[in-house]
């Protein structure tokens, strides 16, 4: 069985304005994807989520955007390539140096929101992307969604030198060609028994059903959990014992 | 004679808005200090500038502000010391990254606006932004304003562990305490022949003649320079010229 | 026993942050400060603010602030007259045009946060909103604090051709000046019974017992409530109850 | 010969940061497009363009872009119709309500950069803005590109009542279809000859002779042009004269 890991968004708080309950989730958890000021998380966002990471020795990443507040970083962006990079290392740099004066190392890079649906539809972007990680002082490693292009990915990411984790999630119904299925169709999140039989069959077999009920094989280095609210942090404790085998 | 270093503010763009010729000031100057996105500088802007100072081998600093783009970070903001703490890591930080991914070395950080105006004004902002600096993973100085307290600002920047760059400025008449003369004051900006009398004064003896005549003895490390148009970059030619001793 | 109106903050969400169940608060207020872009409150969020409102037949009042996002609008900004004059009108105009699109008509003016502070406290800004409010092409009134300086405040805005509402907060202890107890002092927030008898007091006899048990004279015109949470929404209901003497 | 317009976007400063000699421009423009604040224009700004319009009895209208700083509204960013009308009534009213107070009156809406594009090219957006033009509580009209398909757009703003207005470029080459040639294509932009010829041939036979000397009927109401620079205002002069017929 696969040593299965769980990563999840956190910091994603601005000023005033909360979302979700972090102190919750860090503890089930083992890689935070933090957000670093673009589409959410102040400076002191960015510094409290850091200090809750490293009191759970949770691993840390970079949840980069599109410069997008008002649209939480859910809106594609056209930018030139040149931009796209510049925005990337700003954002990833804050957050690096940030953890370095905390005694704590980044360890990888996932875009948020449309970046993110952007990085898996565009080559082009997906190539600036990967190219800007590479290009980054330190080595960082890319995390984007398991489907069944992973080795192309792979190959891609090893050309710009940078390894990859590639995250299934644990609550949405994949379709036949293993994107997500649209919120909007019935079926698309899982209920809590759902999940977690999808969670064992990714741990077992490295496979998902899809919604027709195709067998899907896919690489999964890392589950995408969401802690909302109550619930979402009570689905989490129920995969971290399954991870856990418990 | 001292050896004089040239400051100078740059990379203050905006995504499509300019401002100042950064390509005519950067050949003589020998320290940038490069806004970091909260008064100006998108990071595509902090890029081009890294690689602009690097082309020309001049040392770069941060130049740090409150978050007040419409404001130019020329407004006091009421920040709690956590929040200016995370503020600051966070604009170094992004620029430290950045340029060390074009192989260059952030060597200072110089507070912008009103910031430096506060920082110089208020105990507990220069304690802040002292303690910050001192808590970065990499050693930083802090340039601040070469005043007649010079030694007392070195012992409080000696309890954080940092070094302390002192800069004057070259075209401005001082007050007999060593505060800037407020510009709408007249006299308060000198004109060419002024200024470089002041300059040659300051490296040929370390003194300034205050606007009622006294001499003030100064501690000068870099004399701070503006390059906002064609007549700023003239005079800033003639500065090194005398400055070299040519 | 004198009419009292009850005033609260709403329309404070942005984006994807959501700030307080204005929905639970609505129907029992008389009028809604509501917040317009600068502090909080995207446009889409305003629109549906003045929908809520119209739907509880529920006056409506701008709520500007000045342009921090990050600090919710609780730091003084330095403005000059001329650019806080613009801000003010330009918050005031984008609610009243959404506003009268909806049928909905602005009513009055309460500033925000540090702008609320520094307009009580500074003769200077307190007459750069009054002279701005009057120079709306509608008429409108001002909200401010209900002081022992009633009449002098009064008095300005005659001078400027405006209406005032005084407002009480129900909640508060008072000190013997007529402000508010600084939240970090003991008895600064009154419990549910101590703040019933204030508001209890206010509309029988005009006055506030201050922390010393002095006898304050106030004209008040409107109650400030809180409704950021269940409690405070109970809270709310009580006061509606009293004040509508059931 | 048909009367001719002149319109250019103007107010586009921000801040600390200014773009293009609007006092040069405005005397020999009939409409102003002015900055709503989403990708330029600070209420300062607007304030002191707007009073410079009414300096020079130049008609005025709402230029509102996507929310986009950085970008300067040149990015096509994805809102959901509730979101874009919001954000556009909230420009428009800005605008208009600091017109009133200046004794103004807001005449038209021309959508700025990336949602002009949209709006030409994607029927819902373009239905989405005309709604939102057409539910504002003062009458409207929207300006737009002068196209093959005019006839159709102008039976789109019939149905939503508001009327239009057909801008025409002075100095763009046209492709076949009757859209700009791609910048980036040898002879897009005319030279001041071309330029002259191009104004003349519309007023004379409303026609424009395309890339590849097509003749193309246009119904042209008004001529965008622009004023970034020296050239560019002595272009606006140049064609000023032609229009008045001098």
């Amino acid at each position: 069985m696969t040593e299965m890991l769980l990563n999840c968004d956190l910091g994603e708080h601005y000023g005033s304005w909360t979302m979700g309950p972090d102190e919750l989730v860090m503890p089930f958890i083992d890689q935070a994807n933090i957000a670093c000021g673009f589409h959410a998380g102040d400076p002191l966002t960015m510094s409290n989520t850091l200090a809750l990471a490293k009191e759970h020795a949770v691993t840390i990443g970079a949840h980069p955007a599109y410069p997008d507040l008002v649209g939480f970083g859910r809106r594609s962006m056209n930018m030139a390539a040149a931009e796209l990079t510049a925005s990337l290392l700003y954002q990833i740099s804050a957050l690096d140096g940030m953890a370095a004066c905390n005694g704590q190392r980044l360890s990888y890079v996932k875009p948020h929101g449309a970046l993110y649906n952007d990085m898996m539809r565009d080559t082009a972007i997906r190539a600036t992307i990967m190219k800007t990680i590479g290009s980054y002082h330190q080595p960082l490693a890319l995390m984007l969604q398991a489907t069944p292009h992973a080795d192309e990915h792979k190959k891609e990411a090893d050309e710009y030198g940078i390894n990859v984790l590639f995250e299934a999630f644990a609550d949405r119904c994949y379709d036949n060609d293993g994107a997500l299925l649209a919120r909007s169709k019935p079926g698309a999140v899982h209920n809590r028994e759902k999940m977690l039989a999808q969670v064992a069959q990714i741990m077992d077999s490295g496979t998902i059903t899809t919604v027709d009920g195709k067998l899907l094989q896919l690489r999964v280095d890392t589950l995408c959990v969401h802690g909302d609210n109550a619930e979402g942090v009570a689905a989490i404790e129920a995969i971290r014992a399954l991870v856990n085998g418990e």
